[in-house]
């Protein structure tokens, strides 16, 4: 049982209420308390030691990368932060200096942001460093982008460049939350969320949630410069880059579509307003439910699955 | 340093915003999110294996505790939960079947509350099993108690029986959601917290942030028959059921303060509404810093600390 199907057996019928909007599934639940005009975004994210990050690590990129994964997720709601708690697991023996320097890279971010850490706790877990942030935001009411909206004929974007992130990129990305806000504001987005497991797995839950399928054309995925180095120069281990860009994890780029009738103007304000970040058309969301790639020699279902926790 | 000591330091000057209203070292974060009549209640809380629980626990009780930790501190805000995620650190080759009953247990205490669970995520922790859950509420705008409002002369009270809570209370015991709502409704309170680390080491969070001091009589603390059976059964290791109670953590009892003319009739009115719990005045906030125990011989600092994570 891998981590997609626990979580889907563990939260098939889970305790609800009124209040919520949107529960488990997405990238951040959705709750209304009666704020007029507002929704509150609420999510979790944790970081483990040997697993999202190493012993190597600058402490401050480990609280950087803790708070920046949760903000991606707001971003992918196309909502703004607010507030975070922080739970630091500590092994036997820390070195409160490199607490401190944890700290003092969660609180840059944060602080960049305009995100207030109102507390959290220690605790402790003896064997490895476990750093856990629970994020509150907010989203105008009705302006939350979902991953259950793709329609058929809808086109499919992605921010940036795929793949490589682990060869430095996944301690340093930036949330991508000014430019959903404004992709929110200025076009009706139809699903989005942030590619934290790789292309392929991740467009495979937008795909689910609405009820259909994608066709990605291979030459139109946009590679990093990491993945193309990597493709190059690990040659043993040979992958080519664009299954890397597929499927390596941790891009925390924004992945969305929107009516293939915005996309022209899509990409024309969007170089107005981000000139420096690229927008990338991938692909068309089709009828049905099959993945499919299409290359020179035709359109094939993809095998390839995204990065999987639990591998 | 310990955990106190290590969370005041890293907590001196975090990020905020305007939406802060209480921000590290309460029982809960308190926000203002634009609610009319309403704060946010936001709050996350992590139990470890071999820390909080044990490889023999069984799993719904571990579930079960994580979630009544955070709803104790709503509790102690004098609030309402609403909504939780849930953090499973699982470790390797773990089983499914264990995972299923510690949501089954957290899920049963969400629903007896009407908390909605949902999201959260699953990652991995290989050494032992860590749980962590973030809980939001809501409290009445200038409903919500503090720890900073105890004032000279206010009665000191607490609810229930307290020490010996590793026997089995930690794992069974009720949050005081209820009752601590019906205090703030009734009552001027003037400050409360809920007791996890030791009746001597909380009550010291109220005096610090209070800026006052505390005669505690020891005669009138209620000890739990836990903690009387635990004195006369481990002799070898011999601690006087008092000590335990004013030491032990993990009680999970509401201590709070309130002007000493309302104390009859809290206590009049308390026996009405909760005739099954019992609530009793353990003593007075006086004037300065110092925390007295009066016995017999008289009055006494305290020199016995509260139960301290790091020790």
């Amino acid at each position: 049982m891998n981590e997609f199907e626990l979580i889907a057996r563990l939260t098939q019928s889970p305790p609800t209420n009124a209040a919520v909007v949107t529960g488990p599934g997405d990238d951040c639940a959705v709750l209304d308390l009666g704020q007029p005009g507002q929704l509150i975004l609420f999510k979790t994210d944790a970081v483990v030691e040997g697993i999202h990050f190493t012993r190597e690590t600058p402490p401050e990129k480990i609280g950087r990368k803790a708070l920046a994964r949760c903000l991606s997720d707001i971003a992918a709601m196309a909502g703004t932060p607010v507030a975070a708690l922080v739970t630091l697991a500590l092994p036997t023996n820390f070195d409160p200096e490199f607490v401190a320097r944890v700290y003092a890279g969660l609180n840059a971010l944060a602080t960049q942001h305009h995100v207030a850490v109102v507390g959290g706790e220690t605790t402790t877990n003896p064997d490895r460093l476990l750093l856990s942030v629970a994020l509150l935001g907010q989203v105008p009411r009705g302006r939350q982008v979902l991953r259950s909206g793709a329609q058929p004929g809808d086109a499919i974007f992605v921010t940036g460049e795929l793949g490589g992130s682990r060869a430095g990129k996944h301690l340093d990305f930036e949330p991508r939350l000014t430019e959903a806000r404004w992709l929110a504001g200025h076009f009706q987005l139809h699903a989005m969320l942030d590619l934290s497991d790789g292309l392929a797995g991740d467009l495979r839950h937008i795909l689910d949630a609405s009820q259909v399928g994608a066709e990605i054309l291979k030459s139109a995925i946009p590679v990093s410069p990491a993945a193309k180095l990597q493709a190059r120069t690990h040659a043993p281990a040979h992958r080519p880059a664009a299954l890397a860009a597929l499927t390596d994890g941790e891009d925390f780029e924004l992945l969305f579509t929107l009516a293939s009738r915005d996309a022209v103007k899509l990409l024309d304000a969007w170089k107005k307003a981000f000139s420096g970040l690229k927008l990338t058309c991938i692909g068309k969301i089709i009828p049905g439910s099959a993945l499919l790639l299409r290359d020179k020699t035709g359109s094939h279902p993809l095998a390839a699955h995204g990065y999987v926790h639990f591998a």
